[in-house]
């Protein structure tokens, strides 16, 4: 594995490689086993699989987590090379923003809902950071995971609209034995933090189990079911629970007979911790489980 | 010459060829003498040359010229392939916009004067469709006339904040014997008209003489020139006449001692026309003139 800083060097170790299938894995690093699902993923799909790290600074909000972000290059090197993860693209800030930016990618309506509300300008960063990524490895193929499933519906769109050479591939979210889906901000929650946030997984696989049984058909029992469930943790403060369309991210008023999600997103403590699951039309199961 | 009406047929044509320098001519058609020169350009540069004709509707305000903009595809084809195209893309409207867009590329503050504040969402419109055509094509150049210089200067920003992989090549405004600066939409002028026009590019060429004579030094004292100039003729409406520090699109107060574009906009009945001289730090000569 080589681990490359600028997007020149990256350019140059990647051009005698064009014919073959290069695929990307963009993260924010601090890699949990998450990422790693998808680096295998990309390395099963692809010749050549490029690992992105960096902490865009464009999708975080002025309150938000950027200075504290957890991050850790060589740990994430060392988990990159053994996933086997052939470029590890690791660009400082100065590198992927040289100058002020002043272009930006945004991607409306599905926006508007989710962490979208909650976090003005987000996609936008994420649109735009990942239009960069795309232009600077040029990738057959772009690994994304499901526990980011607005991300994926917004990184979709951006490429149809677009026409972006670039297959995106969602992969299930992977989850800790208990739930909780895997994330780089669980090293924030306390241990008290930690057994509430089980919380969001259970109620999620509690809905689909009773969408499965007929015993919930409406968005609006859904709804209700997880508000009810997150407020007994004493330390959770919902941000959002939405059931939508999913990609389209729609308003709908019944959980069968479409692909719908189940949203959440919680807050425990300074944490803000998101999951979900997609509904399917004929399983009803969660996409993860698949 | 082989014209081609999709993108998944053009991406076919150009497979074969990626290991070969590929030129993009990006036009709307209706191909003049200034577009002949964009493609010898990039005949000359590149091993393979695509040209796309495409009327974008995303970049016409709704109280403009889309319905009525000239089209010719077939006087395009025969022009194009005298000039060396080896691939027509005229793609119909449903090809680039097969379901609503909602992904946008904004360029900000170089769209906030002259053509950018006359025309609303205009630069949206173009930043996005270039985006598009960029990854259709996937050119290693692209070809863009100085008559269009606001347009040049975001395509240039846009470019480099995105890391597109692709060189932008300005090239200089071709004009007619008596100094009009080609456009498709000169054929809408009138005989007279089409005889006043001519004070755009005279009142420009006449500040660009006044600078390197040393009798003009203030960008205000341009404007004042250029506003008299231009009114003198009776069926001339300015829209606007600037100076700007070029290509960040700053005002500036000297017409010497850095770049700077000096840019009109002015309405001939519902005909709406721009021309510009770009003045250089050292030699105060028009682009287009070099």
């Amino acid at each position: 594995m080589k681990t490359v800083e600028t997007v020149k060097e990256l350019r140059s170790c990647l051009r005698p490689l064009r014919d073959r299938r290069i695929g990307l894995v963009p993260t924010m690093g601090y890699l949990h086993e998450g990422h790693v699902s998808l680096i295998r993923k990309a390395r099963e799909e692809c010749d050549v699989v490029v690992l992105s790290v960096f902490v865009n600074p464009l999708q975080f909000g002025p309150q938000e987590d950027f200075a504290r972000y957890p991050r850790d290059l060589e740990r994430d090197a060392r988990i990159a090379e053994q996933a086997g993860v052939d470029f590890l693209f690791a660009p400082p800030v100065e590198e992927m923003y040289p100058q002020q930016p002043l272009t930006k990618v945004t991607v409306s309506q599905l926006t508007d809902r989710l962490c979208g509300a909650s976090r003005p300008g987000h996609f936008d960063g994420v649109a735009t950071v990942v239009a960069k990524l795309f232009h600077i490895v040029e990738p057959d193929r772009a690994y994304f995971g499901m526990k980011d499933a607005q991300q994926v519906a917004v990184v979709e769109q951006m490429v149809r609209d677009l026409h972006f050479p670039v297959t995106v591939v969602p992969c299930p979210t992977v989850r800790e034995e208990d739930g909780l889906a895997l994330s780089s901000r669980n090293v924030y929650l306390s241990a008290e933090e930690r057994s509430q946030a089980t919380v969001l997984s259970a109620g999620l696989r509690e809905v689909a189990e009773k969408v499965k049984r007929g015993e919930m058909t409406l968005a609006s029992q859904a709804i209700d079911y997880l508000k009810r469930r997150i407020s007994s943790k004493p330390l959770a403060r919902i941000d959002y629970v939405d059931v939508l369309a999913f990609p389209e991210l729609t308003p709908v008023k019944e959980l069968t007979g479409r692909r719908v999600i189940v949203a959440v997103a919680v807050r425990f403590g300074s944490t803000r911790l998101i999951d979900n699951i997609i509904l399917h039309e004929k399983e009803d199961l969660p996409c993860s489980a698949r």
